[in-house]
């Protein structure tokens, strides 16, 4: 199986870690993508993935995933080790729903600031902004990191005692957030150490 | 098992649809909010749900499940009858990407174009509005109809041959797409074809 992404984005990097969390990181070709050169944009890559984003994973028979929750969802239940999405219906339905939080409140949130509100990936790219839409879902961020900080005030991780893809979401969303200078405050101490302790996973630390 | 919602609105739709198809809808009690009147953002029901939003699943032990994908999860998983979401990684990940296409493409955007472009649910609940924003998501919504039309042309339904949550969630879409005036053409025949196919479904036609 191949997956095409580049390094260092945040979407990428969600199914890279999700990848190490199972083991399998060196059973996937990773192919590159110029996405500041437009590839992704290409009708090329479109044929293969309409959506035009990456990571984009394809399978052995030439199937093609898009979406980080799709492709999170095949590696979970290909390779063995601790399932990131949950065993029984309302663990992987928390689960769902914490990744989901995750996902749109501060990921897709910090990525709508940046897209929208900054430069972003420069006027090529960028080819339609709409900043009042991108200043909004910065505060989104914001309000969702409090949220998220509540929930970790009471709980090891985001869906409860087991690391899982809610996690992963989120700390992209972070590493998005520095970034794009999306404030993190200190003063969100459980987020804090929640985030310091997933760092040190050794499918992100190495 | 309870859920909250309120009839006829479109992600409520969806969950319905569901425990439909499992044949569990006299399983559930359904609880009416009011949305209209505000109820879904009390203090007393963002305390069980954050995010404010309806459906929202209550299991018997006072778990609360919001997101749609979230509650179908605990659905698919926990009743008998076909699988909603898949039963192999592979066909998984196919009907969670597919999903995700037809709820950002057309669910959301849709809904982005009604609660941001047009009057939406009134003043009083539409206290922030991004019109620029709503109508690049209306483009959005009529770019993937045309989408999920080419998929129809070689697919019996949008996962693949067997009807999914995928269509479930499409089907709604075209729904909140005829209540917000959003054009369906007659000319993606494909789509025509597969709504009235899914709309004569027992667990849509009753």
């Amino acid at each position: 199986m191949k997956i095409y992404d580049i390094e260092g984005f945040p979407n990428p990097l969600r199914v890279r870690i999700a990848l190490a969390e199972k083991g399998a990181t060196n059973q996937v070709e990773f192919v590159p993508v110029d996405v500041m050169g437009g590839e992704h944009r290409s009708e090329a890559f479109k044929t293969k993935n309409p959506d035009a984003t990456v990571p984009m994973l394809e399978l052995d028979d030439g199937t093609c995933i898009a979406q980080c929750n799709a492709i999170t969802e095949y590696i979970d239940g290909v390779f063995d080790g601790p399932s990131l999405m949950g065993t029984t219906p309302a663990e992987r339905a928390r689960i769902a729903m914490m990744n989901l939080r995750a996902e749109n409140g501060l990921m897709n949130a910090v990525g709508a600031y940046f897209h929208h509100a900054t430069p972003g990936l420069g006027p090529d790219l960028e080819t339609w902004q709409c900043a009042e839409w991108g200043n909004k879902q910065k505060e989104i961020a914001s309000a969702t990191m409090a949220y998220l900080d509540s929930v970790l005030a009471d709980n090891e991780f985001l869906a409860g005692d087991s690391f899982s893809v809610a996690d992963i979401t989120a700390f992209a969303g972070l590493g998005f957030a520095d970034f794009a200078k999306v404030d993190i405050p200190e003063s969100l101490t459980n987020l804090q150490a929640w985030r310091a302790k997933v760092a040190a996973r050794p499918s992100i630390a190495g």
